[in-house]
């Protein structure tokens, strides 16, 4: 009995809570962008009625109970998700995030998740597969026709990061020499067109892309003129193992909706569509933010302390081998810190602008670097740039913390250490900023990943050496 | 003489920086995807030949042309966009960042930028007037017709980050009494369709939204079925007042294509597109990420010395004032560090892992912030499983720098205070990692901005005077 009140008070906390996401979510997108809006949900809701609940899931897009999904604690969320009805898991199995889609799986029967995922289109089924189970994988795999086991093969061929995982097979073709009316009366057959269809693909007999027909030009062009005639022969053609990086900059710069994808022969195996590549982006940006904030992957926000505790770890492991690092190079020089113990509260700036100064230099080469605009020829202009920058602002700050240090200490000899360390340390910044990159860059590794952590650890053992050292030299 | 000669070097100068770039650009994206690509083009480029540079520009999409400006220095830039034919430069200075649009427009004459932006649409020159002089924009002004000005005088009135910055007004309407095969003849009648058109926006006599006519039911509907029984009620609309992130989120949400701008009475006034979307995604997540390396705005490649170090000021300004007041910290315990050397350089350990692990619990908080994943309901569960991690990580960590220096400075009560000050500082790290960013949050701030130079700037002064402290207490 107790038990049962325990159940029965998780579930109304649980309904609370969704109460508040839903009045939240309604405020954000549902009031301002008109979609329908049901009467009286909310106090349906105060009322703890499950079946209201229900019929309110039931009218929400597939992505909207995602959202409401992530941001529910997990006994909350598994109470919500056995409200939603069956045929619809699987679409919002694909819309939530990595970690939350494992915790949702894992509550399913292996029933359930065959049910699931025979729904979806077999690109759909791809992106699934890698969190789906074996046994669940080999009951839809049986399930499917043969063509369909052919595009889920394909579609689980390719590495997550190209083309070919971001392709889909939803494409109508057409011959090039029929006329305008027969693809009309042919459209005018079928029940309805693959979202996202802006252009019909014109092959020949073999399944070779000939060209493209906009349907815009279709919807304006007389009927009795051949596709032939006002088809797009030249056009951005899309390869299965092209980084998915290069299509998203196709689209974003030729303003596309849809584009083919065509083997080494040139026979037409499927399509991109804009919104694989609005995802693309999106989570390329932030898993870019997460690794930038020392994360190593996305993170249910409810995930277990534990787990949490292991995302974390990684970054906190190779930031105590560099701090290790910069507590012997102080070390070295503790005999100058003994005598002169000023130099122990002032070393920080002098670590802590230089590495500020190093960020800003690798954020402009790593952006550049992944727009394609640094060459061999101009490389060496921009490290002069660097250099300049890092003089002029070397002197300005450098001689602001001079000051500082006269100011407090009452010493004219430290305050021209403390200018010129901060002047050393922020051209080591520059040449850095500007090296390590490239470097990275040539090694074939990403830029982005690990530049900033790199930079940080040796302007601040740098610092820590060149302004110690100068004091060594000069003042004790 | 001399003079002339110079002038001919950096012509040839450029020409060989536009090779180059023009090689890597076809490597990077039009040998890939298909697009025209002249014979023989890199061999006219090495002749040096003006006249067949101008020719590949001109066979360049304007994205393309814009590429290759961005990334050339300044005088080779120049020579360039002086190649480009004259009506395509509206075009491309849509293209191009702000930084460099500035460089090209202070190059040209009032009478070629008029030119220039006479052939854009209104959205688009709206787009273009912050950065254009005013005598400019008012011969263009001129040059507009009635409904034209209204449209420019609209799109102008609101800010960069609203739907009504990213709306253009190419629709088209139609009414919801004619069959389809009325809209059929009327579209036939045109020479051409905005691009982006997924839908016809269905209008009443005044104006006011009924609904919306995707073209893909258009081209599968009978030819005699009236457009009110295929048109689509109840959807998306956003509002020109509206801030334009969460018409991005809209747009990914539900995989839109197009989307209508209706104002308070309901009237269409305009639409939004996907790829003004994806540009805006893209810029957003640039100056996020430009921020969030210490620079406080985009920055031209080439942008001259001076104003790289005014672009950099302002964050080594507020990084140098948190140095100060942390030095500041470290300097009230000098007479403790004189006693203990040992204590200088093991304190930067102690605020560097903190630092690190309250930068991971902002990035967390901050994103799901940006996903309106957090309410006062779950907020509390929050706290309590980041003081978890930050308590299991206080431990590990703590542990293991504790063991770091008993193994170099031999004592036990010094291994002890690192352990007790990284827990402590890492406990600090996570109330504060959740605390900073749901504060700015409800004074109305962005979290994202400044959120992570502050955590920073707290751990480090905080971890300073954790371990200083409890060294003064327990060990001198």
């Amino acid at each position: 009995m107790a038990e049962l009140d325990d159940n029965r008070s998780s579930v109304q906390d649980s309904l609370q809570q969704v109460t508040a996401l839903l009045r939240k979510h309604e405020q954000n997108l549902l009031q301002q962008h008109g979609l329908p809006r049901p009467q009286q949900v909310e106090e349906l809701l105060h009322k703890q009625d499950l079946a209201a609940l229900q019929k309110k899931l039931d009218q929400l897009h597939p992505a909207d109970v995602a959202y409401i999904l992530e941001a529910l604690p997990l006994e909350e969320r598994l109470v919500v998700w056995d409200l939603v009805k069956a045929e619809r898991d699987g679409d919002i199995l694909l819309e939530v995030s990595d970690a939350v889609r494992e915790t949702l799986i894992a509550h399913m029967e292996t029933r359930e998740l065959v049910a699931a995922t025979e729904q979806l289109d077999t690109d759909e089924i791809a992106d699934l597969a890698p969190d789906l189970p074996r046994e669940v994988m080999q009951d839809v795999f049986r399930s499917l026709s043969v063509g369909e086991r052919e595009q889920l093969r394909a579609a689980m061929s390719y590495p997550e990061d190209t083309v070919g995982a971001l392709m889909d097979f939803d494409m109508i073709t057409v011959r090039d020499d029929i006329t305008v009316e027969v693809v009309s009366r042919y459209l005018r057959r079928l029940d309805e067109m693959p979202d996202h269809t802006d252009q019909l693909f014109v092959v020949d007999r073999d399944g070779h892309l000939r060209g493209l027909l906009p349907v815009s030009r279709l919807l304006v062009t007389d009927l009795d003129v051949p596709v032939s005639k006002i088809m797009v022969a030249e056009s951005v053609k899309l390869h299965p193992d092209e980084k998915a990086q290069d299509a998203a900059l196709a689209f974003e710069r030729y303003d596309l909706v849809s584009a083919p994808v065509v083997d080494s022969d040139g026979k037409l195996v499927g399509r991109v569509t804009v919104n694989a590549v609005v995802d693309f982006i999106r989570e390329e940006t932030d898993s870019e933010k997460l690794s930038a904030g020392g994360l190593r992957e996305e993170e249910d926000l409810f995930a277990s302390v534990w787990s949490s505790v292991k995302n974390r770890w990684t970054w906190l492991a190779v930031n105590l081998v560099t701090a290790f690092i910069a507590s012997r190079v102080i070390g070295t020089f503790e005999g100058s810190i003994g005598k002169l113990v000023a130099l122990a509260a002032l070393m920080p700036i002098i670590a802590g602008i230089g590495g500020n100064s190093g960020n800003q230099t690798i954020t402009m080469i790593v952006r550049a670097l992944a727009l394609g605009q640094i060459t061999v020829g101009n490389a060496r202009k921009l490290f002069a740039k660097e250099i300049g920058v890092s003089f002029i602002n070397g002197l300005i700050w450098g001689g602001v913390v001079g000051v500082f240090a006269f100011l407090i200490y009452h010493s004219v000899p430290l305050g021209l250490v403390m200018t010129s360390a901060m002047l050393l340390n922020l051209l080591l910044a520059a040449v850095m900023g500007v090296t390590i990159p490239l470097l990275m860059q040539k090694l074939g590794r990403d830029p982005a990943v690990g530049s900033s952590v790199l930079i940080t650890a040796i302007t601040d053992s740098g610092g820590f050496f060149i302004f110690l050292g100068l004091a060594t030299l000069f003042l004790v």
